[in-house]
């Protein structure tokens, strides 16, 4: 099987999206190689637009659709964050209508991030079933396009830019820490490392109870239905079950062995970041540098050089976890 | 009068320290941007080495003291925050022999920070007098060079690298926002912003209480004796009184015009730039973003795009001043 994305499409994507989000800095720190016992090189995701790698995806299906139906109705997803945020942002920069779909109860402060870039913000029942109905309706009615989150080839495409400017900038890596949630970056980066560089590993970093690995060895989704939320502090990768369309992406292209990730280690990873790299990341991000400074030792073969994906920076400055440790766990 | 240093020195100095220091990001904000009225270009020296600006001027001056007397018996400097981390890395660095003086009571973690770096503490008493006493004392003993942390034309012109990598990557900027203590940074920046581009006004931004634009205006140390620390949340830039070394260098090259920021703004500073640009910034630098943010209205002639330096990261996490104000005011 050959992925329906390659890397043509990541590099079309590139030249697509640039002109809209940050090349984001590559960043070092000693003190954390020293920890880890290898070169760590953080791509620092939480400083893109609307503060996180979401943009890329949501930059690249919409601009597309935009090509295809410049005149069009525009666009709708269902997500009350980082995607959200980004679909709406990337709508606005291609001049497309937008709707935005969230549960009732999502705090104001996401909804005004969403609502700062134009978009229409749709209530529902706070239920995944009702955000994917609302969502479905509203395409039918207005004939906007879905922009799912991780499945759709387009935001794999853009995500896999990450990969792009991480590789050439720092050639040589044995392996890239990926925070996965439904696979959408994950499969993203795996190909465009595949191809750019195939000694390259790409592990994905779960939280504790997803049991990815389990299903990528079978090559069988294993998963309970209906689709579940782990119960994480790390707000933007609770989905249990990676997608329909990203699952053999996966299979085919990241490694078999899948980190996971425990809520108390996250906090250790999110803190050793703000500490050490001055960088302000949510827990997801802190998962991967929890992985790359505590995880690889006994990888075979050996990783001396890895990219770690800081993937988002947003995170309530109120709640930090280890300061209401009883609120947010 | 011309400065005891020019751009030729501080270029030197660039080419002295490159291998040692990192080249900071310089990132944007299009929601500062907006909120602010103008260009603000952050840069980033809290993601410099030991998560400060003073590494430039401690390598400079220390590796200078190197070249002089490569066999020589050692630096020593006194402080227990960012100038000592500073120089205890440049001693490594230089591999050379470091003392540092801090009083006693100094917390552990900063201790520990010092000694990662291979420099002997030495305690003394905490008042500013016993500091100084201990540090020439230890300099007469030993032979060791006194490194201080402003007041010393090589630190000015490590610092003065600032400007030169933010003017070469941002030309036309019409102002640089600089966080004042000793004045060391604001002297090496002013300097080299009044070579490289003239037009380009470097204004100092103080701790409420400085009273520092009254001494520029008169030219004269209006300050009372002895010096006092002010009292602010902003630890690093406590020091009423500027250099009598950088004062007149400031006289001449800054801006007369002085903002004075209260710790109510300081930590609104902070706190916009950890939300909006994802850094981990101390006080300090917030003080610089919210006079970006919300100082420039009424300057004249009118300011468009600004350099803001943000000039360490060197925060505990545990204390973020707006979870516990009561603690940290």
């Amino acid at each position: 099987m050959t992925a329906p994305f390659g890397l043509n499409e990541i590099k079309e994507a590139l030249t697509r999206i640039r002109g809209w989000i940050h090349r984001t800095p590559i960043i070092t720190s000693h003190q954390l190689d020293t920890l880890a016992g290898r070169k760590l090189f953080f791509k620092t995701e939480n400083l893109q637009k609307t503060g996180s790698f979401k943009v890329r995806g949501a930059c690249n299906a919409v601009f597309l659709e935009k090509e295809k139906n410049p005149d069009g109705p525009g666009v709708v997803t269902h997500s009350s964050g980082n995607h959200g945020q980004a679909v709406a942002y990337a709508a606005k920069c291609a001049g497309l209508a937008c709707s935005v779909v969230v549960p009732e109860g999502t705090p104001k402060v996401k909804c005004d991030a969403i609502q700062h870039y134009g978009a229409e913000l749709v209530f529902c029942q706070p239920s995944p079933a009702a955000r994917k109905e609302t969502c479905e309706r509203i395409a039918e009615e207005t004939g906007r396009a879905v922009i799912h989150p991780y499945d759709n080839y387009n935001v794999m495409a853009g995500q896999g830019t990450i990969a792009l400017e991480l590789l050439e900038e720092v050639p040589n890596l044995d392996a890239i820490l990926v925070p996965i949630s439904g696979g959408g970056m994950t499969s993203g980066i795996a190909v465009a490392a595949h191809h750019m560089q195939p000694s390259c590993r790409v592990y994905a970093v779960e939280p504790f109870g997803k049991m990815l690995e389990q299903s990528l060895k079978s090559k069988q989704r294993l998963w309970p239905n209906p689709p579940q939320f782990l119960n994480t502090i790390a707000d933007a990768i609770r989905t249990q079950q990676v997608g329909e369309l990203t699952f053999p992406v996966l299979c085919q292209f990241a490694e078999t062995q899948v980190f996971s990730i425990t809520d108390d280690q996250m906090v250790e990873g999110m803190r050793l970041a703000m500490e050490r790299t001055k960088m302000v990341v949510e827990a997801a991000s802190g998962a991967a540098v929890y992985a790359g400074v505590r995880c690889l030792e006994d990888v075979e073969p050996k990783v001396e050089r890895v990219g770690v994906i800081l993937c988002g920076g947003n995170v309530d400055l109120d709640q930090l976890p280890w300061i209401h440790p009883s609120t947010s766990y």
